[in-house]
Order: structure tokens, then C-alpha cells, then sequence
């Protein structure tokens, strides 16, 4: 599966960080006529409230990205969230 | 940007059918040791009714995928829309 690939080629890089890591891709395609409204931007906060019915999210632990190229436009978020497990454990 | 050019290469093998077409992919990187529920599996509901504020999905129209691999997970879900232009054009 490409994705599959794709992100676990971004993870190599941040893999000494050891934290959970929430990635939240919307992409769209619009045909060429296609009109209407570029929600994308409007949906962030939605999707973030989400992911905090599930999982803590600080603020400053999000990154937001909006790209358009030609007919494509992706909105992505990435999250880090924090270490949930062992909380008495030395942090190096 | 890496997923951009990832989307719009999937995007070639569909351009024929000229509808327009929404991908969400969730993708969650697990530190080796943490616990915690899998909750991707529980998100696509909520994650369709954030889309469905913004645009018509045909329950039909959904494609839903969950993908593990090692400590990434990916929820996928794709979605056609119909096209919302010109309503009297004949539709072959």
C-alpha cells in the first residue's frame, strides 16, 4: 500500500523522538469545472475534535499544512501526542 | 511534497471518470512500548460526519481500508462526490 510506504519513510526521521505520532491526511481532487466551496480549511478544527475524543491533544502539539497543486488541494495534520504508558520512567 | 505527489499519481488512473474525489487517511505511529486503545477503527464514523457537513457522500460512495503494518496503522477512507456542476448535463 503506497501510503503505508510513504509514511513509514517520513518516520526513519523522527524515530530517535520515541513519541506517538498522529498524522491526518484530507485530500481532494476537484475536476477541472468542478465549483463550490474550498472547505478543506474550515474542516481542521472539526477533525481535530476528532481525534480529542480519543486522544489528548495540546495546542502546540499540532501542525497544520495546506497545499494546492492544480486540481489537487491536501489539508494535513500532524500531531504529536504524548507518551502515555510508563509515566515513571526516566526520560533520556 | 511527498503525499501531494503521491495523491495526484493515484489521481492519473481515475482521470478518465472525471468526478471529483476525497481522500482522508488517518495514520498512527505507535512508540514500541505504548498501550492504548485502537481507536482508528472507531473514527471513520465521526470522521464521514465532519465531511458530510460539507458535501453529499452516497453511503455507497465510501471506501473504507485499515492497514497495519509493524507499528503504523492507517485508516483510509475514499470517497467519489458527485459532481455538484451543471445538474442538466447529460451524463453519459
Amino acid at each position: 500500500m503506497g501510503f503505508l510506504s510513504y509514511f513509514r519513510s517520513q518516520k526513519k526521521r523522527s524515530a530517535s523522538v520515541a513519541k506517538e505520532r498522529l498524522q491526518i491526511i484530507v485530500a481532494r481532487e476537484r475536476s477541472q469545472t468542478a465549483t463550490g466551496p474550498d472547505y478543506l480549511p474550515m474542516m481542521k478544527e472539526e477533525l481535530l475534535d476528532v481525534i480529542r475524543k480519543y486522544v489528548q491533544v495540546e495546542r502546540d502539539a499540532v501542525n497544520i499544512q495546506l497545499d494546492r497543486e492544480g486540481d489537487c488541494e491536501v489539508l494535513e495534520l500532524n500531531i504529536t501526542l504524548p507518551e502515555q504508558h510508563n509515566p515513571h520512567q526516566a526520560r533520556e
